[in-house]
């Protein structure tokens, strides 16, 4: 005895997702019982929406239901300035928060040999087209502060050598209203190595 | 700047499902990208089943894609004896390991006078009836032990007074397993109260 198969398929596929083991998905498909048709509605037609209009922008590799992204499309923006990130998802945090205006580039995973990710994996071949074509003038690399990170971060300044454009990284270190006794020793390193002078001398 | 419309969607209605907050329903939505395209129509046509199908038993008030659920179709359990539980969750949970060969009884609550459920707000007439007419000799009852399972369980015997019918609940006590020293103080009450005697003086 289990439950009817509507239900049971639902748990199935609810199980599929990140973090979600059976019990969970057990939850989540009884709730929906309790769901408005509307949202019901929406929930299964989304789904397969997702799966078919969302694609990658031709530009940056940013998520978009059209050929290129609205941020790309912005003609208002920095061009001058492009973000590298790991993930689509960073995108829509520096977004958020308004924190950033130049364009991005996604490179969808950092250089992890140890994975079997090596550097023609990540397409940086359409990343060094984009920064000569686009004629950019500092490209920022925003990825986790990571072994992995690091690499990526180095291989592509290595790759721009020579190429008249300024590449810097964030800056890692102690977070804002974080308590000193707590930081993580390689946190504190960085945060010790990266100073910053504050006086003239 | 935010994601595209299916994917925004898609955020909320992941959203909507118990315990998942803005950060796991974006992180659910973002992985639907990678499903299969199978495990997505199998997803999205069970979400519209789910809520088209699936109805009460006439009988039970069991989960049902039919008119009669599985269970009270089932002609050769033992008829004497009914469970009455609170959820058709219980019904898994209890079927999934051969635990009980009776039919069961779905109140879909707990008699609590403080969250405004009073007797006639659970269906107990559903009940009352199926036991006269299927001659039921005993009923179990298997709610979960707190004052509102109590409350109920005592209800439910005082309307089976005078009917004929025997009427117990399950066993409340220390878990197989447990170790006597972390278990609360309310279960070894419990358990001290509802000791069985082991010996024959």
């Amino acid at each position: 005895m289990k439950y009817p198969l509507p239900i049971e398929n639902l748990i199935e596929c609810f199980s599929k997702l990140p973090g979600v083991g059976s019990k969970s998905a057990e939850r989540f498909a009884l709730s929906t019982l309790n769901l408005d048709q509307d949202v019901i509605n929406l929930f299964s037609s989304s789904l397969l929406d997702v799966k078919t209009k969302i694609k990658r922008c031709k530009k940056c590799n940013n998520l978009t239901d059209e050929n290129e992204c609205a941020i790309c499309k912005d003609k208002s923006r920095n061009k001058d300035l492009l973000c590298v990130v790991e993930d689509a998802k960073n995108i829509v945090l520096f977004e958020k928060n308004g924190l950033f205006n130049g364009y991005y580039h996604v490179i969808n995973g950092l250089i992890s040999p140890l994975d079997g990710i090596n550097p023609e994996d990540i397409n940086l071949d359409m990343l060094i087209k984009r920064i000569e074509k686009d004629k950019v003038k500092e490209v920022v690399i925003a990825v986790k502060p990571s072994i992995e990170g690091e690499t990526t971060a180095l291989y592509i300044s290595k790759l721009l050598k020579n190429k008249n454009v300024k590449v810097s990284k964030i800056a890692y270190g102690v977070p804002i209203g974080a308590d000193i006794d707590y930081v993580d020793s390689l946190t504190l390193e960085m945060a010790l190595e990266n100073r910053q002078q504050i006086n003239d001398n």
